[in-house]
C-alpha cells in the first residue's frame, strides 16, 4: 500500500547502512528525530468540506487527506506533523473526457476553484489547495489510465491522462515498445503530469523530453475540448502543444494524451567511469554531449557526491578496494563518478561505447564496467525512498534542479552549493550539499543539487529552515542566468521566481493566455503564475 | 545581380536540356510562353506612397516595387505580367533594434500596418501588402545581418535577424562552427524568416528544424523588447520559443536570434540507392527513419519524380546505361531514387552507412555509391532556378508540402497527386505530378510535390489555374489529416485552410495571443489569421 505521509509502496524500504548515519553526522552533526503523527490524528484534523455530496465527486475525509499535498519538503513536513492547513473539499475521479466536461461545468456554474491531480507526486507544489473563498475540487485523473490506441505503424499511443509510469510502460511492453520516459518518480507519476510539468526521464538523451514525446491530444477547457492533432512536424503557426506543456492546470484538464513510442532496445547496457577531478570531468562530459556520440543517459556527480554515494553505498571493505584502485590508476580524493548507457542495437551500441571510452580516456578518465552503471539501473527510482529512513534517522533531505548553459555551469552549480551550505550558518548548522548533471545537451546542462540538514526543535523551525535554503538557492538560479526548473515545473513553490527569470512582458503573455482560457480565475490558481 | 522578376542571381541559369522540354511536351503538351514585361513597365505601374518622405524608411519607387512580393506562384506571375496590384507604401532598413523600436512607435502613432521582410522568399504570401486603408510600411531586415556574439563553450551563436544563409555559414565557417539549416532557399531566405515561418532545412535529420536550432532572442513588440532567455532545456511553464516561431510577424518583428551550433563536421557523403518500387521503398525509409541510424539526410522520390530528375538531368546516353544496370539489379520501371547522407566523423558515418545499406538491401536497394549523392549535393539550392527556364520554355512549375503520421503517408500524397493531376481536367489540360519524402522522423514524413503545367491564354486565366490546383490540393491535405505547411508557414496563401486543420479553440487562441501583442491589428494582417 501507498505510504500516506511518505514516498512510494511502504512494503520498499532503502535502508540507510550502519556508516552512512557516522558519515552524516561527521558532516552536519547528530541528528534529530521529530515525531510522526498517525494517520488516526491527521484524518481527526480535516475540517468539515464545504461542498455538498454529490456524484460527482468524494467529500470522503481519507480522499481529501490523501490528494490535499505532494511531495515537496514543506509537504513532507505537513504530513509527517499530520497537519496539513488545506485540504480539498471533494476529490472526484472522472473516467471520461465527458466527466471531466461535467466537472468543468460544475465549477463553472457553481463557482468552484479545480486542481488537477495526477500522481500526486509534484516537488513544487503544484496539487495544494490554494487559500480560496471558493470551494476547492481535485481532479484525480487515476481512472482514465487505458492506452486508448496504438499506430503501430507511425509508433503512437494514446493513453488516459492518469496512466503512470507502470501502467504506460506495462502496456506497451507487452506489445514490444517503449516510451522511454523514465523521471525519478516513474513509479507514481503520470503520463497527464509529466505534460503538464514538462517531465524529462534519466534517458532524455535518447528518447527525448516529454517536449520530444508529447505529439496531441486534448485539453478540456471551459471552451470545449481543445484539441490537437499530432504531425510529425509542422510549420502553420505557433505550436500549441507548447502551450499545454507546462501549463501546470492553468488552463485546462488533459483528458487524452497522445506520445511518440519506440519499440523495445535489442540491447541496453550502463557503464561507471571516473574522472581524476570536476574540472576534466565537466570538460569531458560537455565534449561528449557536444561530438552527439548516441548514448542513452550521462550522470555525471560531482566530488562529494561521489563520495557520497560511496559511503551511502554499504559494503565499506569493497569500496575501499576500488578507492585503492581508483587511487592508483590517477583517480584519487577528488574523483568524480560518471555513470552512461548505451541503448539501441548491438553495433551502434558498440561503437558507442568505444567512442565514449576514447574520449573519457583523454580526460584521464578510470573505466570500471558495468558493475556500477548496473548498481545504478538498479536502483535508478530507489532515491526518493531515501528520505524515510534518512528522516526515521534524524536528518531531512531535498533536492532542487536548474540548468543552464555550458559556460555558466560551473558558475551556477558553485553559487547554489554555496548558497545552500551557508544557509544556516546564522543558526550554526552545517548542511551538506553535493549536485550532479544528469541531463545533458549541446547547449548545457541540468544541474541537480541534494542537500541533507538538521530538523530545529519543532515543525515549523524546520520548515523555516527549508524555507531560507530554497529561497537562497532559487534567488542564486534566477539571477545568474539558470531556469527555476529543469524538469519539475513551477507550481506555487517555484511561481515567486518566475518573473526574474522570464521578465514581464513573457509573464503578461501567460496571464493573457489564462485569462483567454480561465476568465474567472477558477483553473489551479497560484500555480505557475502568482495570484 | 538579384532577378527581380524571378529566383536567385541573374548569372546563375539552370538550362532545361533539350529532351526535358520533349520529355514535359509529351506529358503536358507544348509550352506556351506568356510575354514578360520589362522592368520599366513594372516600375512605371507603381502607384504613389500614400507616405510623405521620412528619414526612417525610402519611398523610392524601386524599393517598393522590389519588396512587394514573395516567390509563390501568384507572386511569379504577378511578376512577370509586371502588375502586382499591392505596393508597400514605404520600405525601412532598420539597422539596429532602437530603429526597430522606432519603427513601431510610428506605425502606433500614425496607425500604419508593418510587414517584416526577412529574404523576400515566402513561397505563400507572408509579405505581400494586405488591401488596407492604413499605410503600408515594409520592414527590411537586410542591415542588420551580423554575428553579434559566439558562446564557443556552449555552442550558442547570435545573429541579427536578417542574415541569410550565406551569411549566417560563412560567419560561423571562418570560426570551425556550422549552423547547419539548409532550406533550399538559403541562398536568399534570413535567419529571422526561418524563425518566424518554422523553416525546416535539407540536413533536419541531423541538425533538427529551426524550432530545435533556435535558442531564444528577442522579439520587439508593441509593449516593449520581448527577450527570450536561452536555456539548454527548462520546466519552467509554456514555452514562449514556440510562440515567436511560426508567428510570422503578427506578434512582433524579431531583432535578434540566438541559434545552437555544431562544430563543422570531419566527414560528410551522400549516397545514391534505387528501390525497386514505391511500396518497397515506403517501406524502408519508414524503418530506417524508426531504427535511429544516425543519417543526416533522407530523400526518397517516388517513381515519376525519379523518372523526371533522370529525363531532365541531360546525359542521356549515361541514364540509359544506369537504368540499364537498375533493371538488371531488380530496379526497372517503376524504381524510386533514395538520396542518403552521413555528416559526422568518419567511423560513426563508416558504421551509419553499413547499416543504412544492410537495411536498403533487404527491400531490394541497388546502392549506387556516391555519384548521384554528390550530384544532389551539388544541386541543392538550384532547383528555385529551374522556374525561369521552364517558363521560358512555356511551363508552369509549382511545389506543394505537408507532413502527416506514416499511416497516412501513402494515402495523403496518393489524394495530393490525384487532385493535382485531375485538377485542369476541366480545361482538357494534362498536369506532370511527383514527389518526394525528404523530412522523416519517427512518426511520421513531409511530402513534398511538385506540378508542372502549361500557362493559360493570359496572366488572369494562368492564376486561375494556378488557383484551382493549389485549392484543390490544399482542401485535400487539411481534410485527410495532413498539417496545410510542413516547412513554408501559413502566409496568406493557407490560412484559409487553418481552421479545418487546427480547429476553432486553437484559431481563438491565436487571435487572443495576436490581440494581446497587437490590438489594432497593425501588425501584418491577414498572414497566419485571416481578417
Amino acid at each position: 500500500m501507498r505510504r500516506w505521509n511518505g514516498w512510494g509502496d511502504a512494503t520498499t524500504v532503502v535502508e540507510l547502512p550502519a556508516q552512512g548515519a557516522g558519515f552524516l553526522a561527521a558532516r552536519v552533526g547528530v541528528g534529530r528525530v521529530l515525531p510522526d503523527a498517525t494517520l488516526e490524528t491527521a484524518l481527526a484534523r480535516v475540517p468539515a468540506s464545504r461542498l455538498a455530496a454529490h456524484g460527482l465527486y468524494s467529500v470522503d475525509v481519507q480522499d481529501r487527506l490523501l490528494h490535499a499535498r505532494g511531495q515537496s519538503l514543506p509537504d513532507w513536513l505537513a504530513l509527517r506533523e499530520g497537519s496539513l492547513g488545506r485540504y480539498p473539499d471533494a476529490v472526484a475521479f472522472p473516467q471520461s473526457a465527458e466527466h471531466i466536461r461535467q466537472l468543468l461545468a460544475l465549477a463553472h456554474d457553481q463557482d468552484l476553484c479545480l486542481i488537477p491531480y495526477g500522481g500526486g507526486t509534484s516537488v513544487a507544489g503544484h496539487i495544494n489547495p490554494p487559500s480560496s473563498t471558493r470551494p476547492v475540487l481535485t481532479v484525480s485523473l487515476a481512472h482514465m489510465s487505458r492506452l486508448l490506441d496504438l499506430d503501430e505503424q507511425s509508433l503512437l499511443a494514446t493513453f488516459g491522462p492518469g496512466a503512470t509510469g507502470p501502467q504506460v510502460e506495462s502496456q506497451l511492453r507487452a506489445r514490444g515498445y517503449t516510451l522511454g520516459h523514465f523521471p525519478q518518480s516513474w513509479e507514481l507519476s503520470t503520463l497527464g503530469g509529466w505534460v503538464a510539468s514538462r517531465s524529462s526521464g534519466q534517458q532524455s538523451l535518447r528518447y527525448g523530453r516529454i517536449e520530444q514525446l508529447f505529439a496531441g491530444g486534448t485539453l478540456e477547457t471551459f471552451s470545449g475540448p481543445l484539441e490537437i492533432a499530432s504531425f510529425p512536424a509542422s510549420a502553420a503557426g505557433p505550436d500549441l502543444r507548447e502551450v499545454v506543456m507546462g501549463s501546470e492546470g492553468r488552463f485546462g484538464i488533459i483528458s487524452e494524451v497522445k506520445v511518440r513510442i519506440s519499440a523495445l532496445p535489442a540491447d541496453e547496457r550502463f557503464y561507471g567511469v571516473f574522472l581524476p577531478n570536476w574540472e576534466q570531468a565537466l570538460q569531458a562530459i560537455r565534449q561528449l554531449a557536444q561530438a552527439r556520440v548516441p548514448l542513452s543517459m550521462l550522470r555525471l556527480s560531482n566530488a562529494v557526491e561521489t563520495e557520497t554515494q560511496l559511503a551511502l553505498a554499504g559494503h565499506p571493505q569493497q569500496i575501499a578496494w576500488l578507492e585503492k584502485y581508483l587511487a592508483f590508476r590517477g583517480a584519487g580524493s577528488g574523483k568524480c563518478l560518471l555513470t552512461f548507457g548505451v541503448t539501441g542495437n548491438r553495433r551502434q551500441n558498440a561503437l558507442s561505447l568505444s567512442q565514449a571510452r576514447q574520449h573519457l580516456k583523454a580526460f584521464g578518465g578510470v573505466f570500471t564496467g558495468t558493475l556500477l552503471g548496473n548498481k545504478w539501473a538498479q536502483n535508478r527510482f530507489r532515491f526518493p525512498y531515501l528520505r524515510e529512513n534518512l528522516w526515521n534517522a534524524g536528518y531531512v533531505v531535498d533536492t532542487l534542479e536548474t540548468a543552464t548553459d555550458w559556460s555558466n555551469v560551473d558558475n551556477l552549480l558553485n553559487r547554489i552549493e554555496t548558497s545552500l551550505r551557508d544557509g544556516l550558518a546564522a543558526e550554526g548548522e552545517r548542511v551538506h550539499v553535493f549536485t550532479h548533471l544528469s541531463h545533458v545537451y549541446g547547449e548545457g546542462s541540468s544541474i541537480y543539487t541534494t542537500y541533507v540538514f538538521r530538523p530545529a526543535e519543532d515543525y515549523p523551525a524546520t520548515l523555516a529552515r527549508w524555507q531560507a535554503l530554497k529561497h537562497a538557492a532559487s534567488q542564486v538560479i534566477v539571477e545568474n542566468n539558470g531556469t527555476i526548473s529543469h524538469q519539475h515545473g513551477v507550481g506555487r513553490d517555484h511561481a515567486p521566481y518566475l518573473l526574474r527569470e522570464k521578465g514581464e512582458l513573457v509573464l503578461d503573455t501567460l496571464q493573457a493566455l489564462s485569462r483567454h482560457f480561465d476568465p474567472a480565475g477558477r483553473l489551479n490558481p497560484g500555480t505557475l503564475l502568482q495570484e
